[in-house]
């Protein structure tokens, strides 16, 4: 049964193809509206199975929809939705998808058509791949969805997001802008930039092939720049604590192997171990 | 065609069972002994058929072999050495596959019975998983086994290793202990401190489910502990120094996010993702 008669998903990458795709397979709306700047992107979102139909034109894509995903680049969000609100239709809901959600929600919860319901929303789910030749209808399966209401969010928007994502089989939890942007610079962010770090790093390497580990660690290294440099930014403040925690913790580790402390080393191995095999 | 009429290997955890299998498989020995303190270790060597036969006698273990891989954790290898080749017949190879070089080479040059050719091996092939339970008959296929030969060690005996490690179907690359360790350090022992240090870094996290990016990023902080303090501190110096040079990185990268300089942000992004895609 369509959730939606028609939705509109502004912005065809990774995201914004892979949920099109799965309403679509899903049927949660009697018609999915994209929009791209680039004609060739909206051809293979046509192609995959991602739109019912496109156009370039934003507002026009905008025009009717019952809901609106804003799945640009996190930077392109609220001006995206500023110009797009005015044309949206009364009682409609506009949600966007970034992967930071504090200063979105903030810009969003206020100076938006009144006649528009805002929700935030953060699928957590993508990978280091691009683009809409890499959407997938099955990406969201059984992954999770935060969203993060505000004492300005209205009731029936908050519960119409989740009945949509719940529908896209995610387990949708409920967080504090705030609180989901600390969360995600501990455990997303952080790791991100790692592997930036080291994948940048490199120096002249002698080995003929590259051992697993380090492959592993540099994949996310592969993640769109484009993409990424908007997240670090707009996430600032939490990524800088996440990093200064890791910093911490890495000094301690360069000092127990300086020493050649082998009960500490031991100690910092295993309670990994542990930490590690406790994650869900 | 056999290469050796009996290989004893000393160690059946994930690389000495699943260097057996390989042996096995391809028919490079008339018979593999193994020897293990754990009589169930050699119990499952058998049944998984890393082993013709077994003891828990190390010097039994290695009596008329012509070949005996030491596959213990790095810091048992040199006395294992010093202990069994006193017990080798005349004429035959010792190997080790430890992971760091220079210690065990520098001490194994110099020191064993003189009838006794030392060849330092490693097989740069591994995982997480642990044990003989593990181990997997094409776990080396296709990678590089690095052989570390110094001016002390005997040339037929390096040929016989080469041709060893080829008919297991890997690229063997000769390189100094000293250049090998180095290498190592920054490619995989890097990696693994790093990985280590961000699980162990985990506090209370308010996420129901831990994002793809961060299973990832510590996936190899499931690896044993046990081996890893021992290629910590028997690579001490070239891992701190690898740190260390990390560590300059990222504090740049921390300045960079910091000052919320975008272009050298995107910059150090875009590098990254160079860096990664030239890698083999």
């Amino acid at each position: 049964m369509a959730v939606f008669d028609r939705i509109t998903i502004v912005g065809l990458g990774l995201i914004g193809g892979s949920l099109g795709m799965a309403i679509r397979r899903k049927g949660l709306a009697r018609e999915v509206v994209g929009f791209s700047r680039k004609p060739s992107t909206l051809r293979e979102a046509k192609r995959r199975g991602a739109i019912d139909q496109g156009t370039t034109d934003a507002r026009a894509a905008v025009d009717g929809a019952d809901l609106v995903v804003l799945a640009t680049p996190v930077d392109l969000i609220v001006p995206y939705a500023r110009r797009l609100a005015r044309s949206m239709k009364p009682g409609s809901i506009l949600m966007d998808v970034g992967s930071t959600k504090a200063k979105i929600v903030a810009a969003l919860d206020r100076g938006l058509n009144r006649q528009v319901a805002f929700v935030g929303a953060h699928p957590v789910a993508g990978s280091e791949q691009r683009g809409i030749a890499a959407a997938d209808a099955a990406l969201f399966d059984g992954s999770v969805c935060i969203l993060t209401p505000t004492a300005k969010t209205r009731p029936a928007a908050l519960r119409a997001a989740t009945r949509f994502w719940r529908r896209l089989n995610m387990r949708v939890v409920i967080m504090s802008p705030a609180a989901h942007d600390q969360a995600l610079a501990a455990m997303s962010h952080l790791p991100h930039a790692l592997a930036f770090c080291l994948a940048g790093a490199i120096s002249a390497t002698s080995l003929p092939q590259t051992p697993r580990s380090f492959l592993d660690m540099t994949r996310i290294a592969q993640s769109d720049p484009e993409l990424w440099d908007d997240i670090f930014l707009s996430n600032r403040r939490s990524i800088l604590a996440a990093m200064d925690r890791f910093t911490t913790h890495w000094r301690r580790l360069r000092g127990t192997l300086s020493r050649g402390d082998r009960r500490a080393l031991r100690a910092a191995l295993v309670r990994a171990n542990a930490r590690r095999d406790a994650l869900s």
